[in-house]
């Protein structure tokens, strides 16, 4: 493999010096890219994108053309795992991914198979193959899985939720059954992920999307619990460095020392914590990722400065910081902001650093 | 106006001493009962409900003929505001809210009328006036409204929204155009708590919905500051009694020290803190309210029951907690499930009190 030339990334993970403060965008390979939506468009439908190496590899690098990224994150999406399961995913025109087996009933589970990644999702792998070798060692490569509470929400309701009636009423009334979900999801991610670090992944986040509409018992049984068990089953080094672990939970920001406290390298924040207060919750056990609200990029370049300005300022000196927005870019986002941004993070954090 | 039988609630929201703690549901007035969507169905679409005095009334006593709750809520909704406003109103054949007139520019913000309640919404008057008389002293009534940030999000994005794009850019670019709308709307809804307080509304809960979608300092500058401003201008005391404030703003369990300190005598919660850490963070200045997350009314009841135990058992001893769900009921829980939750309330709660 190429020597890794910019490894500000991995370093600021680990909580260790940085020259300027790293930055990356959730879903910076996406819609907001008018690159991304032509291939898009050829692609026929956004799977076809995600099972097709050499697509998936040409999205993944399309924002690093543009914009200083310090990190590239694989193309992927979260349900591929519940679709290797043998959920069936599809996505219905302009409808979000839904399943035609959702998983309900004690039999529905006890059905369901532990993935082999290698042979049941080997487009990753690949993609994950030829991204590294395309990168040629520029920045490093995120891989990614969802979370299992956040994957099964969707394997139970079916698709996308706004109440998850479902999922909660088998939370609440059949315990046994989620928690023999759960474990089988845990265990296929526990393989995922490790089979993408295996493939070349040289950090690797947990998505909790959905972790924070739980109350807060059943957020630390039914995913956080999850959460640790993967973090414990990963491989913990590759290609002689450190693979950092980090670990997302939207709305999760009343429980971060609970969250800092599963074994992962970093927490990443959505934008409703000042990240100076989470710093001081949780700073001295793991790194920070994050945390402005996406929508500030609609504003004019000189606002997002002074956001960007905020943020630093609230983090302070020293390394532990890895700067992100505080969830997935928005489509109709024009990328210059999105250089602004990235140009600002890099600018104004040099004096928060040596 | 006859006598008050039942005042747990006003008394909870003072922190005073009560036998039980008492309990109500947001939405309990709601689809989930069949002899409201009988109603629902004879007047055709939820705005007629809610402009017919006589229909709201009906709605609003409907969960009292089945259950033992300690207050009341007009039926009402947060958008009535925004439509007097000149707004225009209007439900899609099963869509969400949506205006004819949405507000985006600083000439649509000079436009907007502060409404005058009494002759802008005499249905919401009448309907309260009517209530109170209907009760005859059984249980207290809740007035309510929806907070100026929330309403201002429907206005400015002319509907729902999933990401807000419409108001953070307005907020973001032009935030003396947003201050100017926010003004608006709450010298509008001053005015229509004080109405409503007038016609016989016994306490007053503000809706802030989507709140919780803000950075903790946009949240205090867009929302909170707004609140604050409402609640200094509520009449205090009416028939001899005081009139509470409750403050609800969803997801914002970051912020509760701030919250607590707009002067408000009550702070709803949501299910995604413990009861017992929000006690111990602002439990010595306001009462709290909540906070059972709604789904698990899906549970069966012995589930419910165990539940509501933990939530009173964090909470612990003495007064100042008025049982709620942390959101509306859904629309698709069973009357019985909602009966075990409020029965659960009052038979598990004597011990924490006198």
């Amino acid at each position: 493999m190429a020597e890794l030339l910019n490894d500000r990334f991995l370093r600021a993970l680990q909580r260790q010096p940085v020259d300027v403060t790293p930055v990356w965008m959730m879903r910076q390979a996406g819609r907001y890219l008018p690159e991304y939506r032509a291939i898009r468009a050829k692609a026929g439908n956004f799977l076809n994108l995600c099972t097709n190496p050499e697509l998936a590899c040409e999205v993944t690098l399309q924002p690093l053309r543009r914009f200083e990224l310090d990190a590239a994150i694989l193309f992927s999406d979260i349900l591929t795992v519940p679709d290797a399961m043998g959920c069936g995913l599809y996505f219905g025109e302009g409808e979000g991914p839904k399943f035609h087996k959702p998983v309900r009933t004690e039999a529905d589970v006890a059905a369901l198979p532990v993935i082999n990644s290698e042979r049941d999702l080997p487009y990753v792998m690949s993609a994950v193959k030829l991204i590294r070798r395309e990168l040629n060692g520029s920045v490093p490569l995120i891989g990614f899985s969802g979370s299992p509470w956040t994957i099964a929400t969707y394997m139970v309701e079916g698709g996308g939720s706004k109440d998850f009636a479902i999922i909660k009423k088998m939370l609440m009334a059949t315990p046994e059954i989620m928690h023999a979900l759960l474990e089988k999801v845990a265990l296929s991610v526990i393989d995922y992920l490790n089979a993408q670090i295996r493939a070349g992944a040289q950090a690797v986040q947990i998505f909790d999307t959905w972790g924070g509409v739980l109350s807060p018992h059943a957020y630390k049984e039914f995913s956080l619990a999850y959460m640790r068990k993967i973090v414990a089953g990963l491989q913990k080094e590759n290609e002689g460095r450190k693979v950092p672990v980090i670990v997302f939970t939207k709305n999760g920001g009343l429980w971060l020392e609970a969250i800092a406290d599963i074994g992962a390298d970093c927490v990443g924040l959505d934008w409703t914590i000042d990240i100076g207060a989470a710093r001081a919750r949780i700073g001295d056990k793991v790194a920070l990722q994050g945390n402005m609200d996406p929508s500030t990029l609609y504003a004019p370049p000189a606002r997002i400065r002074t956001e960007v300005a905020l943020i630093l300022q609230q983090y302070g000196n020293g390394a532990g910081h890895v700067f992100n927005l505080g969830h997935g870019i928005h489509q109709h986002v024009d990328p210059d902001h999105a250089k602004a941004f990235i140009d600002a993070v890099h600018e104004l954090s040099a004096r928060y650093h040596g």
